[in-house]
């Protein structure tokens, strides 16, 4: 963890911002797969670790802003557990390392939550993601699943915090990306013909675990990148077949890294291959070379589809103003997805905060096919860490769709394009900062261009 | 999945043991890690397996016997979602497989459960361990978290079939030792001086991935091996050190393997390593001859343990009657864990229909200190799967409160005792079937005795 100033001034700013009333952290217990005693691996709530960064299961916390409290909620191990962990801090002393002195049994937290009830304080909660938290807020508040009011003041205040990182998080994310980087590394010496799909997954989540990291999200490595939710790894990968990877290290605080790259099965990309490839290239580098503060994400956004409807303009896939097209949404054809996303805490960052708040600074988005799927959108400033991931997509499934509707016959030209439906799909993805006056990468360079892949897959 | 028959004859033999009312089977649903779309790999409640086939979330199922329906609930993709996902089989279509033709959409679960409710028919549900579980009890019959009854005649049921593995699942099982055995034939050929206990635990999660297979439990990859419940992986690894291994794959059925070794830094043990580990194989060995039907497993655990507390006298560190010191439960201080478990479906198997059915036939447990980790003590029977585990620790925690406790004076030899203090703690660990006439090791042999741990780690 960082050193206690560090949750000490993040709090404190947080009780500014907010001004009075409760707020109340619900940090994560574990989830048994099978049974109770059979654990996922643990993952601390976001927001819990970066006010109060402790990654451990049971516990909760309170700042009452009204009292000037700060309370972690959590039991001591007995003698008998200790029997069964060996010997460990305290909770007591754990906590002190954050800079929190009041630590209560867990089962206060009820009481403490009633009177401030009664007292008539406000009480401040997140939105949640697991049911436990709907049970807490059921057991502690009275709120029925389904019905919670999580705090708008408290979200916004968040993640006005979290959305800049520090020069501390940046670091901890530049570990998670240089891991983030070796897992693809990984990959591009070990994808071939005749090997699964899993065999390449495993070898990405044995250099993530190497490194004593988890992996930030569900690995994506499949034959069939058009497929944007695949988890499946099942598949043999054939001589001809491309690879995509999307994959990320997450590190022992928590800060995740997530990339993707496209690798031939065989040596060299096909010249089929190449001629899509590079689209997604020339879109990417589009799309980095925008990057700076006071700019538009979705701007960035509309250029880089703009850059994948000319290119394929001029393989005669599309036809008509290529910025038009992307203004009417006929791009969502090759680019159904967004362009990136915040990245920190979580791989989407604060995604369980909402969009709206995050990728759009309290703007509603956009409900466009397509445009719709973008997670950011608003201006970009300093501090800001994102992903640049654009893709060109040939999904037989929305083909199907449009060509039955008639849709954007005058920016289609559906005929080329039902030849190319077995084609797949490609995306590659890089983590960067915003700057003061641009971008960096975050990370190292992994080979993006076909002729770097081939060099290093020789 | 296996064949429609095979759920159908399950479903169909349950139906006539319970013999009226409704059974309510809650799937799983994912389970966000830091977000809701950032999911633990989904793992279907394992009853919903063995009775349904069906590995997807957002599922549930009813038999209602008293109307003789068998329904699944949930919901079929949008083409939408088809855009996202791929095409693939409908809900419809994977439900007959199982031998299902009876699918409503989920939202109507709630009605007919209602209506059941109203109509006075006895609702049979099997305990929760998972919040979501409470949520939909919540929800769907009023039951109020932490207010669950489940139903004792729908355990027993359960318990009763799933206890007994039939030629399929055993094949499955043994597919699954199989890749277990390889993970740790890895982790034999990994473990060194100077690397860390993370790069083993990446080795065997590597195997088991690049077979599809997920771990069926967290890999405990330690220098520590007397902390019983470890999953930090951080140490360096030293020489002189010894790294217990305990992990084990699922195969994509979801059947478990489940095995444990206890692996020298160097490639040989010193001899004080071997005077304590021939101890475990002594131990281990007389576990596992005296398997066979009709012996209750907790004679099998007294013997057991009688054995490491006869040799450990020959050595000094205790004295008495071996079998007296066992059955006062003064062996708990080396062997405070059990000997063994079921294993299937889960690698605890059914651990969470409770351990007095699953392991002791419906009797109470001891509340001994030790024996009471044993997970079953019931008689054996053919078709049983269960993992043979003994394991010979020297826990200072333990030592401390013990001693200042004066207790088992009569029986441990304590001077000596704290003379190993440091010395950590060794376990290895076979599955077994039990047969007609005895038990057949499920997978492969690996390397348990020291010689032949020495030979592989040549």
């Amino acid at each position: 963890m960082f050193k206690k100033e560090t949750y000490n001034a993040r709090r404190a700013r947080l009780k500014k911002t907010i001004g009075s009333g409760l707020l109340l952290f619900l940090g994560n217990d574990e989830c048994g797969m099978n049974y109770a005693d059979n654990g996922y691996h643990f993952r601390q709530d976001s927001t819990f670790l970066y006010f109060f960064g402790l990654p451990y299961a049971g516990l909760s916390a309170i700042i009452d802003i009204d009292n000037d409290e700060e309370i972690i909620f959590g039991d001591e191990l007995t003698i008998d557990m200790i029997v069964w962990t060996g010997i460990q801090p305290t909770l007591h002393e754990k906590s002190q390392r954050v800079g929190i002195t009041s630590v209560k049994p867990y089962k206060a937290i009820a009481d403490y939550l009633k009177a401030a009830q009664q007292k008539g304080q406000t009480i401040h909660y997140l939105p949640t993601y697991r049911a436990e938290h709907q049970i807490k807020l059921l057991q502690w508040l009275g709120v029925q699943p389904g019905n919670e009011r999580p705090s708008v003041p408290f979200i916004q205040a968040v993640v006005n915090q979290r959305i800049h990182k520090s020069e501390e998080e940046i670091a901890e994310i530049e570990k998670a990306c240089l891991v983030t980087a070796d897992m693809h590394l990984a990959a591009m010496h070990t994808v071939r013909p005749g090997i699964r799909e899993c065999d390449v997954a495993a070898v990405v989540a044995q250099v993530a675990y190497a490194n004593n990291y988890e992996l930030s999200f569900p690995t994506i490595a499949t034959i069939n990148g058009q497929t944007l939710h695949n988890h499946d790894h099942s598949n043999l990968i054939k001589s001809g077949d491309m690879l995509l990877l999307d994959a990320g290290a997450e590190t022992e605080m928590g800060y995740a890294g997530d990339m993707s790259s496209t690798i031939p099965a065989d040596p060299t990309f096909t010249s089929l291959q190449k001629e899509i490839y590079d689209i997604q290239v020339a879109a990417h580098e589009a799309a980095v070379a925008a990057l700076r503060p006071g700019v538009r994400f979705e701007t960035i956004y509309d250029q880089t589809c703009a850059v994948i409807m000319d290119q394929l303009k001029q393989l005669g896939f599309t036809k008509g103003d290529p910025m038009e097209a992307v203004k009417a949404g006929a791009h969502a054809m090759f680019m159904p997805c967004g362009l990136g996303h915040m990245m920190g805490l979580d791989v989407h960052d604060m995604e369980n905060l909402g969009e709206e708040y995050v990728g759009y600074d309290g703007h509603p988005k956009s409900t466009q096919f397509g445009r719709k799927s973008l997670r950011l959108g608003r201006e970009l400033e300093p501090g800001f860490v994102l992903t640049i991931e654009p893709g060109v997509y040939f999904i037989p499934e929305l083909m199907d769709l449009w060509k039955s509707q008639n849709k954007f016959t005058e920016y289609i030209n559906y005929d080329k394009l039902f030849k190319y439906r077995a084609f797949g799909g490609i995306r590659n993805e890089e983590d960067y900062l915003i700057t003061t006056d641009g971008a960096r990468l975050l990370g190292k360079k992994i080979p993006l261009r076909t002729e770097e892949v081939e060099e290093i897959r020789k």
